[in-house]
């Protein structure tokens, strides 16, 4: 195992594309950090799989980019940070890992400001929905608020289809899921899948003015840059005429092609065709040998 | 190998779900039959992944009930059968093993009577579509028939999200995927996907009486009746005091529960709650050994 340093790469997680999101905020917010990217796009989605599966999948993930000797691990997914999260703290101890979950909760808890008893919402995958991961989380730091969850499915698929707001059948697709909450009073509203702020322009307009949306990819870059920085692990500011600067590396366990076709949505700009990795290898990685080659 | 007789399971394989109306025409057709059921559900939907991913995966599966010594496997899924097929006859010489397409395509060129040049419509995940292999089938047949493909990535987690045709949201979607088919004209459509059936009373509403539209599951159970009464293997007519008579058992790669609870409204009657298969354990199958114990 590599020692951890300033120059170490963050590693990203996710089931797809979802996970960019969070690394677009992530290079906002830290635009000299190298990041590698993984998305299992081969066993996609993990929202409606179950925990034991899911984790699996995470474990599999972590042991074959471990010996990249990462200085940070980010579970770029709600529903494998629902699912899997404190299981592979406990199986990586060397390895800092963090999540989606935490940062959108403490977001959440702090956007209801004063009320007593503010109504969050979260919307997000069944899987992360049925965790009850929000509840805990948000429940840990306002004891009174009161929770509205809602499964909603179908926006993994209609984002990924590359359906935009102008849709009509986005458009009743969101007017679906939001509905209920909106009718029962809502103050917070937290998107609780990476895929989502792709359509975070047309919910805010769904749910109104009075409700604070809350990003969880950008809440979760945020907590990224503050856990680094509290280990001095920040990349420092790099020579503006080197090759040091900021960099992301992709990873994919299914057509690479098409990850990168969807994926510039996601990231905000466009992006090369990642590697291709087989998931049979996650099945006999030994965890030791540096099975994945990362460039500079 | 166990020898193949008239009691030998049928081995039908899906992603997940979808397969299941397959098994209900074949439980129709061929009451008396032992099924065994496989439904990937931890790495589905097969639909938008790549030939090599969803071979690899459909390999996985035979090599794993292949100890069973079924009579006849069939791959009721399009999207396995599109990119699968032909590779595991190869990989399996000594297995009868079917799929979806090729029965489809001849309803289809069938259906479409003495036109000159028919317009076939299909519908199908995006993988099926991208594989040109209900082209090649229809063409094969009637080589001047014009063909309209569309793929509708959404209808399947519609469908798994227990959505029914009186909901907006799926007439909004039909209509989207079907009205440029319908616009080009159409004489046939063909139903590309073991879920579609489903929804089949309002997509035939949608396309109206002069549209014939062709079942792919119904096409299957049928073809695979006449493969077996060929080959002399059908299961005789059981006395009906016995427990001989047909049986279905499931299983299933992730949450048994959730596949029991939906499965009942593809299969059309109530179904067991099905054996969980880990995922880990279709890496290292040998091949050899009966590793799924099979009931009665």
């Amino acid at each position: 195992m590599s020692p951890q340093t300033q120059q170490s790469p963050i590693i990203v997680l996710d089931s797809g594309l979802g996970g960019l999101t969070v690394v677009r905020a992530l290079r906002a917010a830290l635009p000299n950090e190298r990041i590698v990217y993984f998305g299992d796009t081969a066993r996609l989605p993990y929202g409606s799989k179950t925990a034991a599966t899911v984790a699996t999948f995470v474990r599999q993930i972590i042991a074959h980019l471990s010996p990249l000797g990462p200085k940070h691990v980010v579970i770029a997914c709600n529903t494998a940070t629902a699912l899997a999260l404190p299981e592979v703290r406990k199986e990586f101890p060397h390895l800092a890992i963090s999540g989606v979950i935490e940062p959108g909760a403490r977001a959440a808890a702090e956007a209801a400001g004063a009320k007593h008893r503010p109504r969050i919402g979260v919307i997000a995958t069944e899987a992360t929905v049925n965790s009850k991961a929000y509840e805990r989380a948000i429940h840990r730091r306002r004891s009174h608020a009161r929770l509205l969850l809602r499964p909603a499915p179908l926006l993994v698929p209609i984002i990924e289809e590359g359906r935009t707001a102008a849709d009509p059948l986005v458009r009743l697709a969101l007017r679906q899921y939001l509905q209920p909450l909106i009718d029962r009073g809502l103050d917070v509203l937290v998107l609780g899948c990476t895929h989502y702020p792709i359509l975070k322009e047309e919910i805010k307009a769904i749910v109104g003015d009075s409700v604070r949306v809350i990003d969880s990819a950008e809440q979760c870059a945020d907590d990224v840059a503050r856990r680094l920085a509290e280990r001095g692990l920040l990349s420092p500011a790099a020579d503006t005429d080197s090759d040091d600067a900021g960099s992301l590396q992709c990873f994919v366990t299914d057509d690479p092609d098409r990850f990168a076709r969807l994926g510039s949505r996601f990231l905000g700009m466009p992006m090369e065709v990642p590697t291709l990795v087989s998931p049979d290898d996650l099945y006999t990685t030994s965890g030791t040998a540096p099975v994945v080659r990362v460039a500079g």
